[in-house]
């Protein structure tokens, strides 16, 4: 279903110019009662928020009735650089008429007037990004009459207030503090603490000053034509698709492809019409957890920006039951209405204006990746959709979060408990504190972990976020800005905790009585909204109950199997925990660094001659046979590939004088000999240089130790009656003859340790393949599979050379080229199936041609990667090996391949 | 034909093994008279010289019989290390018997003594380098009854004397000069001069030396069995195999595949049993410059050793008559037999034993490429051969001789002459004496061109010879060592400069009074004999005559075009004297490196801004355009690609010191800036990183720079009437989207241009294309071609990046993989056709799918390399493009490459 999704939109991005350029394209549809044009599934043209005002009214839920903009206007807006298509404002025009009639109002009539909010909404929900203009319509002749129509001046004043400040604030750009001020200074002149303690009179003091202000900044007067204000307000919605913010949040969450905004004109409902109308947001499950629990919030007396950006701190929704029991009710229906035919989890916003109650808003709820898992299998159990359903809906890099460690217990309960916010995204994280986002994107590029302490957040904000450990607020609720954002990033968020006063000038904050300041270490848990003085140390995650659950469905689906990387015992037995089949690629490359050994490498690579080599090799073997053998135990019979000395030897050379000082010293040679070293290994291109089986096929001698050792502890392994299944690969082979010749040489040393220990030869089968890395390889593996029991694709250098991208350099290009779209992802983060793919895709028929048993994996990072996973499976590779924290997601992934590929052979067989 | 002998060759490597364990394949094949067994075709099995026995047999011409132990019987000796295989010793006595019957002789038998050369012979001539022994079957007894007989005692003791001296040398490892230092003390103490001088008495005196220096050197007795002196002969051919000059010169030559040598035993004859026996050299035609006319030398009283290792000085053939007039005639009606026969000039050699002439050898001449064309336009005349075949004989790379320059006539004729010896190898040369092949080598390595001067040369000289311009020797003919191998190396050599007195040890030489000491320049025309004092400017050789001739007829069978790599108006016009058809690649940034230019672009790379680059191109497209208006004209209307900036900037910045000082202080911005912005483009892996289109789409104004440079030089030409035919080719394109955005700047730049001159689209039409260089453009080609008007495959970096090798690392392993036979030939000398190749394959197959009238090229430097350039046509490339020097190479390959697939096709339709 996705991957149809993605195509779509694939398609109308080639299809964007013509669609410009056909001007008879309908760019207004109505919503409101039996005459709604829209629906839920025009998304792609309406808006999530569009598409589902129509469908609700469509359901004969109370919705306020408007009109949709479409986002082909928004594209068409943008390419004509800020002018309207053709035929937008006939339709416009139109639409309002339709309005006025259906409202028995007009706009700017002060007789019977009616008043739009101007909201902007995507295809995808991009929260906060983009702009809003509410109570449009207002002029002071309006204002007037409405407030004396209502019996409630000062509702009608405090209407025109907030609509000066927010068209000056977000259409003209006049600056959010400058309006504040003026507010702040009323109050004080009038000696009251909350907006709305202020009277009439104090109003038209606002609204004369905010005028005055508006005209200095724009150089205008306020439009008093309600035309003009909607057309400009239009513009700044569509203008806002392509404000740094919301470029910036698309570019975070990889929001590609579409159009643009559509634009939602819809009548007023007031939740600040005195205590009889509120406003709130809910969502049908709760989605921090999943428990299949109604879980909201409202203010009374509020808009409903109020409660979204956390100013004042809202009521539990279940408490409306004090307020308008019979509101709650009718919620409560809608709940399950939703539910039942979205079949998913639903964030609603709803207001009540004077006692009734109306829908602003519905569309699938954001949460956690514990909820994700909850809701899907509760959903299942609750029979409202199938297990395939279930495994599909989960997003495989959301998975993360549950991966994510938690707080060891014993370390939190003797922690410094600081305060308890709310529990605004789960997880746990420690840092430093810092106290705004610059501060943070600062510290970790340097490498610190932070923790973003802000009163409240705000989208600026979204960079430092993403670059911290985890947030803490001041104020704002569950469904605040800084919860909203956390949760959608994985990231531990705390909110509102309303003990801590913050001085970001100063880089200071007192919680509890305690001053902490910039720098110190706390720590947070998001899941119970916990804050603690100091570092605090992290236990791995329990994988059991709803994940374990939805997992070993998505075991049943799934065709692929997912081995893990892993150098080491420790990341084997984690990796197997997180369900990995068996290890993909052992780097024993990286075995050499510590201690001792890089030591003996480096003698090793200082040596003469073949003797000096070998008697630094011989150093090495024991080390080497002991870690293969802590792996092959962790692995409890799994398979293991095992890769052969792969990096270009000047990598375990000191670069630096004093290194080369220290390793002379030590091995007792000449420092002169050491730097001389140094410079004839050093290469111009090293990625395509003196490595991989070259190494090994021009001296034996490493290979010979590498193999002994693998040998050595398979033998010993089996002997303590743990199964063993070694698999030998060679690296970087591009060519049939050097895998011919390095196998032989293998197999030859494998008989050898075999009989020295006297080993019947199909007692313990080690299987010898290669990775194929090198195009030259992929394009001639019918070849190369003549001499491979198996392939394993190392699709970063394939990526490299392939695409002829150094890693190191393409620094300098490919982000701009990502930019320009010339690709479509980072080819090192999501494999490049146009071409890399190829290859793969190649080498994968070219090899089996050959060699009908030849096993297939990937072992480039690529195998954690959700879409690259779903081509692997495409491909029909037999598994992916990935990081071990990648494992349930290349799982997950590999499931939700293998079940679209059923969906799409169905489809197609119709 | 080659083609399918060299499959042939490749069949037979990998049946080797099967080989050498079959058993029963019969290992000797005896010649002689009606009882031969072997034929001309079997040189793989028999080797040159003992196929080309048995086929002389087969004409009924004198040979004395014998019998050929086959190549692959050495080779089994090879891989048995030393021993024979089975059956061998058998067949070996058998074959003796039948000799021993047919000669009415045995060996050892004092009454009727059978004595035998044993001779080594490979499937390819490499003259002198493996061992032969003369006179085998001589023992004391022997050799008295023998004089007896004979009537010439001295002249048994002499072979006696003979056969010691090389059986100890060549077969148990004697020092030559230590027989040598014996023969000079007798020679003094009898107080001659000459060999020939020493009667019986003196002789005996040296074979009884000779036997007590064998003595004290083996630690045995000489053997005096005749089949242990066989067995041992035997066992030194099939060692010499691999001696170290034998695999160097097959490493020089390119020698691959062959099983080993062959092993010819034959019926001695001897040229030296007086006035009346001699023995010579001849070649059917003038192999110097193909004149067809008889030629070749004699020594009177002399054995073959004699002539070829130019000890003494011959005398040409012609003198023969009056010695032998029988002889002279018999052997140009031979002559002619083995021209009808072979269908090819031929070398031959002979010994005339009292009176009687006796056939030796023949086998296709080696010739300079001048004789070759000669030779082969000449035997068209005759109607010996054909036009095809007359193509097909000629050499491609020998073509190179003919190509080299000349001296310039008025230099020569002012240069001072010191002496004229013996024109063996054409072509000029001018360089530094050097007195040892050791010297040449060491100085040549430092980039000094060196003139190697020799007594006389041995194989020992080999690299060194390699190494030098030229050679010059005092000793020797036409038919010595040094000309012969000077020839088949296309070197200039001047040999037997009698007038020469070199005394090497103090590096001195004195020539007609003039003392030369090392390091001295000397020049040498190797097509008069010339020596001169000094150095000689040359000029461009005169490509008319047989070489005009000849490649008119490889023009017409071409299918292939042949453009050249030039960035000069000088190469172009170069390159369009030897054929070019065009420009295949013009590679723009070799322009910006000269004087003001390189300032101007480092100006542009440490410019800050747009503004600043766009103010430094201002200054360079001037000087592009000048370029371009140059190669436009040279052209004379033929095609012209070309290329748009391509390495990364880095390479244009200076990185010393000093250099960055200079520049800093040109430009006038700080060093530090300078420092930094080296710093800023250095790349861990230059080969993939910031290059190619890569620069032109970041920085769009080094296009508009390049392509403005090019289309306004383009106008100018067309208005001065000359045809100009621009094709832009954007490079390291590896995604159909690059080459996209990139073809439309140029399209607008191009119309901008235009647009400036008022030129009619359709008037100058400018196709633009791509260089398919990195491995995803190979795969996706598909999509390339649907933007590109022509390919221009750039297999250098193809090569790089398909087979993951830095060209500038790969030193490190390359060889010995080549030497491991891992890859046939270097890959970037021969383009590796199995991997590479499958690329371009790949790429032609699906550029044409989407693009039929897609034109398509090769601009590596492969695409004057033979080889690669038969796969070019098979492939079905339009055009090759190579340096204008191996213009003519390309063209003639070409054309084999031509009439190669003609002759299979008609093979395959029998």
């Amino acid at each position: 279903m996705a991957r149809k999704a993605r195509k779509t939109r694939k398609q109308r991005v080639s299809t964007k110019k013509i669609t410009t350029k056909k001007k008879t394209k309908k760019l207004v549809y109505f919503f409101g009662g039996k005459q709604t044009e829209g629906r839920a599934e025009q998304k792609d043209i309406l808006g999530g928020k569009g598409a589902n005002l129509a469908e609700m009214c469509r359901l004969g839920l109370p919705v306020p009735p408007g009109f949709t903009i479409t986002a082909e206007a928004c594209a068409a807006f943008q390419d004509l650089k800020g002018k309207w298509p053709k035929g937008l404002k006939e339709e416009v025009l139109r639409n309002i008429k339709k309005l006025e009639n259906m409202m028995s109002a007009k706009l700017g009539d002060p007789k019977k007037t009616l008043l739009v909010s101007v909201r902007s909404g995507a295809a995808i929900s991009m929260p906060g990004m983009m702009d809003t203009v509410l109570n449009l319509g207002l002029c002071p002749e309006v204002v007037q009459t409405l407030g004396d129509k209502m019996g409630n001046p000062r509702f009608a004043w405090d209407a025109y207030r907030r609509f000066i400040q927010m068209f000056g604030d977000v259409v003209m750009g006049v600056p959010h503090d400058n309006f504040e001020a003026i507010l702040q200074s009323v109050k004080e002149e009038y000696g009251v603490k909350s907006d709305t303690d202020l009277d009439e009179g104090a109003l038209h003091k606002v609204v004369k000053r905010y005028l005055k202000l508006y005209k200095k900044f724009t150089r205008e007067d306020f439009p008093l034509d309600p035309m003009v204000q909607l057309e400009k307000a239009i513009n700044a919605v569509f203008g806002s698709w392509n404000n740094p913010r919301a470029v910036k949040y698309r570019e975070l969450n990889d929001i590609k492809g579409l159009l643009g905004t559509a634009v939602n004109v819809q009548t007023m409902v007031f939740g600040n019409l005195g205590e009889t109308s509120g406003t709130g947001v809910a969502f049908t499950r709760n989605p921090a957890t999943g428990t299949n629990k109604f879980y909201g919030e409202f203010l009374m007396n509020a808009q409903g920006e109020d409660v979204v950006a956390g100013i004042r701190t809202p009521r539990p929704i279940q408490d409306l039951a004090k307020q308008n029991p019979a509101a709650l009710k009718e919620l409560m229906k809608i709940r399950k209405v939703l539910e039942k035919h979205y079949k998913d989890m639903q964030d609603i916003e709803f207001t009540i204006q004077e006692g009734k109650l109306y829908m602003l808003q519905t569309r699938t709820g954001k949460r956690t990746a514990a909820a994700a898992l909850k809701v899907a299998v509760d959903m299942v159990k609750e029979r409202l959709i199938t297990r395939e359903q279930a495994v599909l809906r989960i997003d495989p890099s959301q998975l993360d979060q549950v991966l994510h460690p938690t707080f060891d217990p014993k370390s939190e309960k003797a922690a410094k408990l600081l305060t308890k916010g709310l529990p605004a995204s789960p997880g746990a994280a420690s840092g430093k504190v810092v106290f705004t986002a610059e501060e943070a994107e600062e510290w970790a590029a340097k490498k610190e972990k932070v923790i973003l302490v802000r009163t409240e957040t705000s989208p600026e904000d979204i960079g430092g976020m993403n670059a911290a450990q985890g947030i803490l607020t001041a104020r704002g609720g569950m469904t605040s800005h800084a919860a909203v954002v956390a949760r959608g990033m994985g990231k531990c968020c705390v909110a509102g905790a309303g003990g801590a006063s913050i001085d970001s000038n100063s880089g200071k904050m007192i919680i509890a009585g305690v001053k902490v300041s910039r720098g110190d270490w706390i720590s947070l848990n998001g899941s119970t909204g916990a804050v603690y003085l100091g570092r605090i140390n992290t236990t791995e995650p329990k994988l059991t109950g709803d994940f374990k659950t939805l997992m070993g469905w998505a075991d049943k689906f799934r065709r692929l199997g997912v081995r893990t990387n892993a150098d080491t015992p420790h990341d084997t037995a984690a990796a197997v925990r997180f369900g990995a089949e068996g290890i993909g690629l052992c780097r024993t490359e990286h075995m050499f660094f510590e201690g001792d050994r890089i030591l003996a490498m480096r003698e090793m690579i200082l040596a003469d001659d073949l003797e000096g080599r070998k008697k630094a090799l011989a150093k090495l073997l024991p080390m080497q046979r002991n870690d293969f053998i802590g792996i092959f135990k962790a692995l409890k019979g799994r398979p293991c590939t095992i890769r052969l000395l792969d990096p270009p030897l000047h990598e375990f050379l000191p670069h630096d004088k004093d290194g080369q000082q220290e390793i002379a010293r030590i091995i007792g040679v000449n420092i002169r000999k050491v730097k001389e070293k140094v410079e004839a290994l050093s290469e111009f291109n090293p990625m395509l240089g003196f490595r991989g089986c070259r190494l090994g096929l021009i001296y034996p001698e490493i290979n010979t130790m590498q193999v002994r050792a693998i040998v050595e502890a398979a033998i010993k392994v089996k002997q303590s009656k743990t199964k063993v299944r070694p698999e030998i690969m060679i690296p970087l082979v591009g060519k049939a003859e050097e895998l011919a010749i390095a196998r032989k040489m293998v197999e030859q040393v494998i008989g050898e340790v075999f009989k020295e220990n006297k080993i019947r030869k199909g007692s313990l089968p080690i299987s010898i393949g290669t990775m194929i890395e090198v195009p030259r390889a992929a394009v001639t593996a019918d070849e190369i599979a003549a001499h491979a029991d198996f392939f394993s694709f190392g699709t970063n250098d394939l990526t490299q050379m392939g695409c002829g991208f150094s890693r190191d350099d393409a620094g300098k290009f490919l982000p701009k080229y990502v930019e320009m779209g010339i690709y479509e992802y980072d080819p090192f983060q999501s494999l490049d199936e146009g071409g890399v793919g190829r290859l793969v895709d190649i080498a994968v028929q070219q090899g089996r041609k050959t060699n009908k048993g030849l096993k297939l994996g990937i072992c480039g990072e690529h195998g954690g990667d959700p879409r690259s996973v779903e081509f692997c499976h495409r491909v029909g590779l037999n598994y992916v090996s990935c990081s071990p924290f990648r494992v349930p997601i290349a799982r997950l992934a590999a499931a939700q391949a293998a079940l679209r590929e059923k969906s799409a052979k169905k489809t197609a067989r119709r």
